[in-house]
């Protein structure tokens, strides 16, 4: 009987999203409240997601959490910002429960007093350096809401935990639009276009060889707000109508318009960190060759074919068209050949192989720099977190402790 | 006799100057009108000057230009933009002549139908990387007002060939007020203070290696007008607050004020770049690193002890007073250890060795990288162009033709 049962546990996988117009910069840290909105794509979880297992019992005596099979302190503050939107936060757990379903009469009693083992692994190499805290937080704040059995717009939880992380809630392109309310209950994502809607648009990762990063994001947007007059005339003058025009080419399929608004949008992130004080500098050497080569095949083109974004590190993020896939990845290995584990240079979706035209090498006009791209991920445009239905799936046992690895 | 004396010829020099408040943008692309202004310091002119020397004479069938020995093409419009400043508008010309002084019963009767020849040189290879641009045509209207035989503003002959050339018309401490007429003729340089203004204040140029520069000035700062939203904002409602407070640091010798506002307006000026469609980057690792370097070395020292600032190039532009110099070649040396030359890494004024102390080592916590600084060149604050009384000083012989090389 269900009444017996004492303990619940949900598995659930949320995507990594990438901003196509950025966000950078809070107007209130605690509630963390963007100056601006943003527009992100949400890629495909078959090459890049965060599983989540969540475990409520009355036999629990602490919450606990692992990440990547470490344990970790559960008492981090946005790990704790995330549990009490859905725990202790009378308000919003209210909220969230009224909305709670029939037909889920198999859970046991709602008990928010149950403590909460979670365990939670990424399916990509955390020292790839792509940023994996929205895909872990939407992943937390969804797994939350299933195991304490309640439903309801999630973006707060989410936020809560990383700002981004709401737009990871859903698949295809989804807009966080920042709100005006000073309790932050209108700052929240929404789908824009499902991730069926434009089903030739490619993703490409490449993974660039880099020192350790120097300023992390939430300390750095921090610090942009307090310093950069450059920041503040974006967020209010320049953000709004790149929004508008940027739904405006998702909805029509524009490529050109998608991918050239998409590249300026990242050089004016990555601008406003450099007027910050002391400067912030997520690119380099490497980044900067990628960015001349996509300019240059672009060029070669006469029109825009490939167009990249990059976020707080020197990895770029690349949008093509499917057809466009094989050329670009060939320009890519021309100019940084592989240095080793050549086999392993494609992970992700298949890319057939393709020679590179002299005509376009001697457009790129770039000496080779073995070694600067480490590998790429090819992906697409993929939907929303899932819920896995299959007990194998769980990363912890019936004991709340983590399973040993297979 | 004066009258049978058929050709005159001067030799001048002129200095370097380094913006603290960039120039990047013109609002008139013909008069070379700024859409802000701005602030340089001039460099000494014992370690980096132009030298030129102009020869007018009857005999003369073609004007023509030597530079660094090689003769060049005379009809460069940057070039011609100056000399029909002196020898064919009107207006510019009658203005200057009016103000011939008395005294100078020696020169010929002035003839703006003579011809003439130009030679000019630097003292620093250009292989460097430093903006010789300023110099070479600052001495250029000096040397052609003199040979000449006129006076007045040189602002707008200058600026002509070059717009931060007006700059290089004055030691010490120089302002480029932008104006506001369209025909430019409140768009001056003036001395804000001399060169024996502020005696301990030092000029370190940190030479980096570099591929080949990608985007010149002038082509960036036109692309940079016509795509960067930031750049105009910059212009309008950054720039004005900032060029008085920089003129009160100078005038009140603050240093940690006016080394803070020289990095600020450095990495903005870098901002706008990257803003730019397609983006512009002139700073590379290694002018990251340095950056870092000085960020930390402040850190450490609790004050803003030393400043940097970049041009249209990855070298490093080092402000910081005669007591700090050592200690901070020591922390360069350290983070830049010098792979060949060693006994040349040093240029310029003397420096006297020190040793690094292993609690600034440890607070750099940078590891090293060989050979990214190619050299040093220590300099200081210096005074404006100079006219060569001595014939020797001479590029071009009697004949107008360039002296053999000694």
């Amino acid at each position: 009987m269900a009444s017996e049962k004492h303990s619940v546990a949900v598995t659930c996988t949320a995507p990594v999203n990438i901003a196509v117009i950025k966000y950078w910069g809070k107007r209130d840290e605690k509630l963390i409240l963007p100056i601006n909105s943003s527009l992100s794509v949400t890629l495909h979880q078959d090459q890049l997601k965060t599983t989540t297992t969540a475990v409520i019992s009355k036999d629990f005596t602490e919450d606990r959490i692992w990440l990547n099979g470490q344990e970790e302190d559960i008492g981090q503050p946005r790990i704790q910002a995330c549990l009490s939107q859905m725990a202790v936060s009378p308000s919003t757990v209210r909220r969230l429960a009224r909305k709670r379903r029939s037909g889920e009469e198999d859970l046991p009693p709602l008990s928010l007093s149950y403590k909460v083992h979670i365990a939670s692994v990424n399916n990509f190499p955390t020292a790839a350096g792509l940023a994996s805290s929205a895909a872990g937080y939407a992943c937390l704040a969804y797994a939350l809401a299933r195991v304490y059995g309640v439903e309801g717009d999630l973006s707060e939880v989410a936020r809560r935990g990383s700002g981004s992380a709401c737009r990871s809630l859903y698949g295809g392109f989804v807009e966080w639009q920042m709100g005006e309310r000073a309790d932050g209950k209108d700052s929240v994502a929404r789908q824009v276009a499902p991730e069926s809607h434009w089903p030739e648009l490619r993703v490409l990762i490449l993974v660039v060889s880099a020192e350790k990063k120097l300023t992390g994001s939430t300390a750095g947007m921090q610090t942009s707000v307090e310093t950069s007059p450059l920041l503040r005339f974006r967020a209010e003058a320049v953000v709004p109508a790149r929004m508008a025009e940027m739904i405006r080419c998702v909805k029509e399929r524009n490529f050109q318009g998608f991918g050239q608004l998409t590249m300026k949008d990242s050089n004016q992130f990555h601008a406003t960190c450099l007027d910050t004080f002391p400067p912030i500098s997520y690119l380099n050497d490497t980044s900067r060759r990628i960015i001349h080569l996509v300019h240059r095949f672009n060029a070669h083109h006469g029109q825009t074919k490939v167009a990249y974004t990059f976020d707080a590190g020197p990895n770029a993020v690349i949008f093509t068209l499917d057809d466009t896939v094989a050329e670009f990845v060939a320009a890519v290995k021309h100019c940084f050949p592989p240095e080793s584990n050549k086999d392993k240079f494609l992970k992700g979706l298949p890319v057939r192989p393709a020679p590179l035209s002299d005509e376009l090498r001697a457009a790129l006009g770039m000496d080779p720099t073995p070694g600067g791209v480490k590998y790429i991920i090819a992906s697409q445009v993929g939907p929303g977190p899932q819920m896995l239905d299959q007990p194998h799936a769980h990363l912890l046992g019936p004991d709340g402790l983590p399973k040993p690895e297979a």
